[in-house]
């Protein structure tokens, strides 16, 4: 908040009396960060387009300085900014949803093939290993892990609806 | 630190001088964890055995009161619990190599697989869904990612070593 303050040339207790707390001013940077018109990268391919998410993932989460990583930590401290992060994230698998069904118009994926888990199973070992495991960025990793869930998913992995009742 | 020194019938500076602070007191929870004498779970088969594992992450990641999830959160406000964590995880996932090796030995998956990548594969989803994404439990995901990951597996995704010099 005294960043902020000193960076915007006010009293810090106008960026309190404008936001409440760092949650309420967290909540508006991620929501301001879902208002943009970015768009899933198009490269013609299936784990092209996947590959080259996952390089936009890894290259934000290893920034300097960590934005990214600091707002992902805030959302464990903050309600609010938990909320927002969550809006944010819903916001961006549901723009990159089209990767899924461009492949699926290419013949590249079974029809239907379910597009979320597929964009969870590429994604997730990219934020678990600099998020979670903090183990130091592999530059295999994106294309690795596109290339995996690419294989699965031709393979059927994502075609039917998990069936219900057998929980 | 209140909690700890009401439950241990102390006082509060004397929870302080042992531990100096919280990320002390929760680096030594985390490492009391790894000294256990834990075991991956062995079915008889990969997918058995993957998704049992995963079955145990989403319990732990579920249950109440949420110490694991607290644990992961506190790592990212304190170093010293972060470098216990990651010892954690660690010893974790070298513990859950066997799972592959068995695998590798009954046939199921081609000589050599890369444990680690295929173990990260099947579990991160678990991880990016209930602790990143918050999504309610999906009682489908331990088994489906594990089948996911199995897969890939038998495909050959996690059979080759990365090749060098392509990045």
């Amino acid at each position: 908040m005294d960043a902020v303050a000193a960076r915007a040339g006010v009293n810090r207790a106008t960026v309190y009396r404008r936001w409440g707390d760092v949650g309420g001013l967290l909540a508006d940077v991620l929501d301001a960060a879902g208002e943009d018109d970015w768009q899933p990268p198009d490269t013609g391919s299936l784990v092209g387009d996947l590959a080259a998410l996952n390089h936009e993932i890894q290259a934000a989460l290893t920034a300097q300085p960590p934005v990214v990583t600091a707002l992902i930590a805030a959302s464990f401290r903050s309600e609010r900014a938990d909320r927002a992060q969550q809006r944010l994230w819903e916001d961006r698998y549901a723009r990159c949803e089209i990767i899924v069904s461009r492949a699926v118009r290419r013949g590249e994926l079974p029809s239907p093939t379910d597009a979320r888990p597929l964009l969870i199973a590429s994604t997730a070992p990219l934020y678990h290993q600099l998020l979670l495991l903090r183990t130091p960025p592999d530059p295999h990793l994106p294309e690795h892990a596109a290339r995996t869930a690419a294989l699965a998913a031709s393979a059927g992995a994502f075609a039917e609806p998990p069936s219900v009742g057998d929980t």
